[in-house]
């Protein structure tokens, strides 16, 4: 099949997929989750074709780790997709009901968006999770992944593929793509798929949502920031800003720059100097270079995303500049207030324009399994739909259901009838 | 000021509304009702400029109705803003909260989008409907009305924009954009617009959709269809019939295509010849016109939006092909089933992709305010974010808040605490 036929075959199925009960996904989910565990061999020995290949190309050894799909990782996939046999059905829900007048009635029920492209890192796991969030939510799925991991990805494919289809889930409902050709085709294809998802590189991500008039739900930049207010407690906070830099110095989630009022910096920045010493380097504003001896740092700094041990610092007058420094180079992605002022933390979680807005923790927490979503298909800076973790709410979206007698609006027009407009507390069934 | 700078400004006032709380908001739209009602006299002057222009050009007579903006549609207006005061504030509230762990709460908060981009139809109302709407959600807002209505736009504009910005409203927040140079500008103002919302002609809101990377919700087509199942009652069905062709045939919701089951189509064609007689032209596929004496059609009057006394009619097999032949050729709006048969109209309503699907009542209800959201700010075809009539909801998305003590992640990754992830029913405040 080429892509044109593959988005058609994967749309069509998406009709079918809509109409699915909790139940028979769940049927679904678990024979994919047994197939996967029947041929974990097969599973493991794709995958080592995978990092064959790839050590003998002189792939970097944390590539090689993300790429390594054997009996741990492939178990970690099949208890992922039992966990997610126990979350609710997040489609059929009625979210809204009206009584627009007698024997009129309004019901806003959720249903998948249709048909999602995702593109995704080089590791095989993402595709396993990807795909059955896809399912559980009823959404077809077109999944391309890492050049690195096609062995694994293609047996991944094919497993989930046979084992759904054998059990009721309607064929094309997951597609596989498989070459940067297939990427760029998918981004035209505006009549078969309804959303992106692209994770990846920060480059990569900007050149997918500059180029499909699709809608992208993703993001490019996590330059996210944590601000040491005036009254910030300072073991706390020193905790918390170690975990918010270190933990995973690669994730988006992880603190780009440090914030500190002015009125903390004397007794911070040194603490803060301590505390990195000899493993995150500092870049500091002119003032925070008047408390501790660190590397200078301009505008361009507060713009890098490090995703490495390295840090910008800056010392900003007040609560207001910290929200204005923010809201200007932050790329809406998490951010976090360190204070004992409750007032303070509400205003700047209010004001600040973040997916995720946090006081007195790490920004590392956001990511969908810690916010309790089972999984995530990524993380959103949009404006639109959804934000932060995209778990299987963020897959799904609603269509409005009317159920009448006969009614027609030119007795409403006409003043013959009035409209009720009354809430009701029903759900569609 | 230039368009930059004025997406710039809305965007910065967008900022501090919302963090107005729904008090504050509900007394700048009754300054706004008061000053609009207050300054009636000047609006109708206004006014008076824009339709003698039009006459003088020959402007069409529905246009110039729509035009035409005196003291009923003022008093009209100003109404219309009273019962936006009454509704809830869409804004601030929890849709979700969770126990993470001991002392670490999540919660997810609604919130405002940003800045609106509106370009809009040669209806004066539209710009205070639209602009209120916008207030009540928190957003900014940048306005381009039709060039027909710019004295009245004008005034509109500045008295609400005194009113609001007098009574607490951030200055900037509402915008007039005037020439058509503005909106292609808007177009690549990715980082000040979040949204736009086109109304207008298809061909334009094609274009708005293909120029631009920010996020569009509204809808280009409105091709909606009326099934008559094998069992529909035939009284009931024509008087639906009739009002979803005729009510107001250049709705986007009226029906353009009418599916007639062949079990049916014996009985059912003759008394909708009869009922359009005269009055609607129809154009009917083969089967069709085994029946009744009618205009042929082929393909392309499937894919057509007459917004006009014209309707397509076709004899489909069976439901499958109703519904296959609407999600074919449907612009995923608004679609109905007329039967009797609680199953087949269910099965209806699942498995046709549109944002409204009905049971026996008029494609013409599918309306933001005969929904029950006091106004819309438009309807959307999108498959993401807002679908059907788009009101407060609509204009609003949400960002995750947590609150901790100090939590880091390092504690969980080396299994050091277990998550919790209990379910809260906990609002944020």
């Amino acid at each position: 099949m080429d892509m044109k036929q593959k988005g058609m075959a994967a749309k069509h199925a998406s009709l079918e997929l809509a109409a699915l009960d909790g139940n028979s996904k769940n049927i679904i989910l678990k024979s994919i989750a047994k197939a996967l565990h029947d041929n974990m061999g097969s599973i493991m020995e794709s995958n080592s074709i995978d990092l064959r290949r790839s050590e003998k190309e002189g792939l970097a050894a944390p590539i090689l780790k993300r790429l390594k799909f054997q009996q741990d990782k492939i178990e970690g996939v099949v208890d992922g997709i039992e966990s997610l046999v126990e979350l609710e059905d997040p489609v059929g829900k009625t979210t809204y009901s009206m009584e627009i007048d007698q024997g009129l009635e309004l019901f806003r029920v959720t249903c998948p968006i249709g048909v999602v492209g995702v593109i995704f890192e080089s590791r095989p796991d993402a595709l396993v999770q990807i795909s059955s969030l896809c399912l559980k939510s009823g959404n077809s799925v077109l999944l391309k992944g890492g050049s690195e991991a096609s062995e694994t990805n293609r047996k991944l494919f094919e497993i989930i593929r046979d084992a759904s289809v054998g059990c009721g889930a309607p064929e094309g409902w997951i597609q596989l793509m498989e070459t940067r050709g297939d990427v760029a085709e998918m981004l035209g294809m505006d009549d078969e798929i309804d959303l992106i998802l692209p994770r990846g590189s920060n480059a990569f991500v900007k050149y997918i949502m500059d180029n499909s008039n699709i809608p992208v739900l993703g993001h490019s930049d996590g330059i996210c920031h944590t601000y040491v207010h005036s009254d910030a407690d300072m073991d706390k906070s020193l905790k918390v800003i170690y975990d918010a830099k270190t933990q995973y110095v690669a994730a988006c989630n992880a603190t780009e720059t440090i914030l500190v009022n002015q009125a903390a910096a004397e007794e911070f920045l040194p603490e803060i100097k301590k505390i990195f010493d000899g493993k995150v380097e500092i870049f500091g504003c002119g003032r925070t270079r008047e408390y501790i001896d660190v590397k200078s740092a301009d505008e361009s700094n507060w713009k890098t995303e490090y995703l490495d041990y390295k840090v910008s610092v800056k010392v900003v007058e007040s609560i207001e500049d910290a929200i204005k420094h923010i809201n200007t180079y932050g790329s809406r992605h998490t951010e976090c207030i360190l204070t004992e002022d409750e007032k303070a933390a509400k205003r700047f979680m209010a004001l600040v324009d973040a997916a995720s807005t946090y006081w007195n923790c790490s920004t590392r927490f956001a990511d969908g399994f810690r916010y309790g979503f089972g999984a995530e298909v990524g993380i959103s800076t949009s404006k639109i739909h959804a934000r932060g973790p995209v778990g299987l709410d963020g897959l799904t979206i609603y269509k409005y259901k009317m159920l009448g007698n006969g009614h027609i609006v030119e007795d409403y027009a006409s003043k013959k009838k009035v409209f009720k407009h009354k809430r009701m507390e029903k759900a569609f069934e």
